[in-house]
């Protein structure tokens, strides 16, 4: 007998208490100031995953380690070498950034996975939550490092790429946290796309466009490609105060003109119906050099630019290149793009989809279809094939930063579609 | 009897090897890699005043050093009490800067003097030449902090500013370059006008528009006046890389909106033949901060605004704040403008300007006159009501940089018209 929607909303929204008290435990062990700090391959992360374990072995699920260091708690179905359904998200943060970023996704399998018990369901196949490393690119400047891995997917030289605070090797960091390193570089696949039946994250909302739709879920239909420049450098020429405009080579104009132009192609994507996004995080003239009594002879930035089409981006890309040549010669200034990496474009699984938005309105939770205009470790399983989606949460504040304002009751609404989802999937 | 032209040029080209071997003598004990570092109140700029002070005992000048440790070396006139013929320029440099922006003033003043000797003439007023301290505003980001001293002008607060490398005041950095700190902060003045009859201030030229011109020399028509704002923070939001456009309050674009708006205004003036210049000198995200995938939500910049005429420069002011305020509503951001510091306007002696180019014409030396793009010394003087004016000579590369060119024949040519107007002036 199938719970009824009535029961399955109870057993997901009965949780309420113990999800508020989990993320207080996380918060609470990874505070930094104002913000939640949770650091790839470092302390923060290491936390998180000690919590995280607590709880699921208390649930008696069973619990595994790969060789990423990522760790996977499964609850056992009735047929073991059946496909399986995943769950999960990441566990690491920005610097200084919030509580939910990537811990919503794991606590929310959790959640389906006790709402499965309370309702004294046993899957037909095993349902695993996967707490993914290394999902913020912010430390090491690769994505999806921890997802990638357990696909056998990392790219070549990730291993050797250093931590922006700490200057050290993923390869050093990764191995402190119990990785096996020697196998992380021969690629060697924990996952494989044959044997994941579906796979489904749940996130907070990076923008307020459920909060402007009044809707506490939404449901994804994609995850965004993307390419990166980190390290841009713009070469002019240093000069004094007092050298007329014709004689410049400003190197912080140009990259000045360089992002108002960005900014000028976004705006004509956007009025043209075509979502995309750039990002310059850093934007910097060089702190040994620059003063007030000296024009800048340089400027270093990175950028992320990301769409959901892979010819959209390859297009926004020539529009780049296009553009710094057009400074080059308006400014008399060089630059230099540096080294660049990318991630594939990566849609919803339609059948997925459909299933998460029929479970939806079984439940009567509001939802409304919404693309991601953030990178994910979903792209990892879409681009390896596995049938994948995403849930989004109500968020008025964006997240990367302390503010994040997810409400208990938000969340327990995509759990809920999670776990209807999950219900019809293990039926034996 | 006066000497001759021929004789005047002569005694000054005949310094060519003192004068080499004396900028070389200065750049071997202050090179700072590529470049050279004379730092104000330091080591740097302590050296520079040793090497001068060698060569001013060496020629028998009296030599005195006043409360803000500049330092004064007299060829002693006829009439100890007539208002005397003051010559010079600093000695500091920026940080890698050029050899010649600064010291090539001083050693001119040497040159003027040397020649007076040479040619046996005892004038009929007291020659001095001035080596002052702490031109660059750079460390201190304080103006014409030693010639200001030396007249009892410098303004409130500024031996509580800080130098931007070591974080230790001006009254600590002073005293320890032998200043009386006590009568510093008196304001106690050293020199009054009504005891000087002019001031001549050589200097390199800091654009390339005497090689345009295909001249060795001009003569300077004034210094500008200017504003600035040292530390403009510009407070956004920050936020996830993936926010749409419409809900981002990005600081570093807000900065680049800024910046390019500047220039365009830049631009108009100099189409409409109204002479400025801006500088933004460091422009920057937060280096605890930024990250390739958060939005900026802090940007901090410094500004120099500089122009001829006060009206012009009040003006300049008017439209940077309403540019500001005009971005603050388009982006969602907040400019806090922060500390301003500003100074006077100083154009150009007509009598000292007449009688400077009438010397170079008499003497043969190709000069034009041409407006100073940047601030000098020479400012103070005529502020404190001293006539005065400056020579440029002819420099390639620009100043503050390690690339300055500047030729010892093009030098001479200025220190010859200098010396022309000083024997002018000091018949007695």
């Amino acid at each position: 007998m199938s719970p009824t929607p009535a029961e399955i909303l109870a057993a997901v929204r009965g949780q309420k208490a113990y999800v508020a008290e989990l993320f207080d435990e996380l918060r609470a062990g990874s505070v930094d100031g104002e913000g939640v700090t949770r650091d790839t391959f470092g302390p923060g992360e290491q936390f998180g995953y000690r919590v995280v374990e607590g709880r699921a072995a208390a649930m008696g699920l069973e619990i595994a380690h790969d060789h990423g260091a990522n760790m996977y708690m499964t609850l056992p179905g009735t047929d073991r070498t059946a496909p399986r359904i995943m769950l999960g998200s990441h566990i690491d943060t920005v610097p200084r950034g919030g509580n939910f970023d990537g811990a919503a996704g794991v606590v929310g399998g959790l959640v389906a996975q006790r709402a499965l018990q309370a309702l004294g369901i046993t899957p037909a196949c095993d349902v695993t939550t996967m707490a993914i490393r290394a999902e913020e690119s912010v430390w090491f400047q690769v994505s999806y490092i921890g997802s990638r891995t357990a696909f056998g997917m990392l790219p070549d030289g990730a291993l050797e790429a250093t931590r922006v605070d700490t200057g050290r090797t993923l390869a050093a960091h990764m191995g402190e946290c119990g990785a096996n390193v020697d196998a992380v570089r021969r690629n060697q696949p924990w996952l494989q796309a044959k044997d994941i039946r579906a796979w489904v994250e749940i996130h907070i909302e990076q923008a307020p466009q459920l909060i402007e739709a009044e809707l506490p879920v939404a449901i994804g239909t994609g995850v965004p490609g993307n390419f990166r420049y980190p390290y841009i450098r713009i070469k002019g020429d240093y000069a004094h105060v007092g050298l007329p405009r014709r004689f410049r080579h400003d190197a912080a104009l140009a990259g000045s003109d360089f992002f108002v132009g960005l900014d000028d192609l976004w705006q004509q994507n956007d009025a043209a119906g075509r979502p995309m996004a750039f990002t310059i995080g850093r934007f910097h003239t060089d702190p040994e050099k620059h003063a007030l009594t000296i024009v800048p002879g340089e400027m270093t930035m990175s950028i992320d630019v990301r769409a959901y089409d892979p010819a959209h981006l390859a297009e926004l890309e020539q529009a780049l290149i296009a553009l710094a040549r057009r400074i080059e010669a308006k400014r008399g200034v060089r630059f230099d793009l540096g080294h660049r990496t990318s991630a594939d474009v990566a849609p919803s699984d339609p059948g997925v989809f459909a299933a998460l938005t029929d479970a939806a309105k079984r439940l009567g939770v509001p939802s409304m279809p919404l693309a991601s205009p953030a990178s994910h470790d979903t792209a990892t399983f879409t681009t390896a094939g596995v049938p994948s989606a995403m849930l989004f949460v109500r968020n008025e504040n964006g997240s990367h930063n302390p503010y994040e304002a997810m409400e208990i009751d938000d969340f327990l609404e995509a759990a809920a579609v999670m776990t209807g989802w999950v219900v019809e999937q293990v039926r034996a």
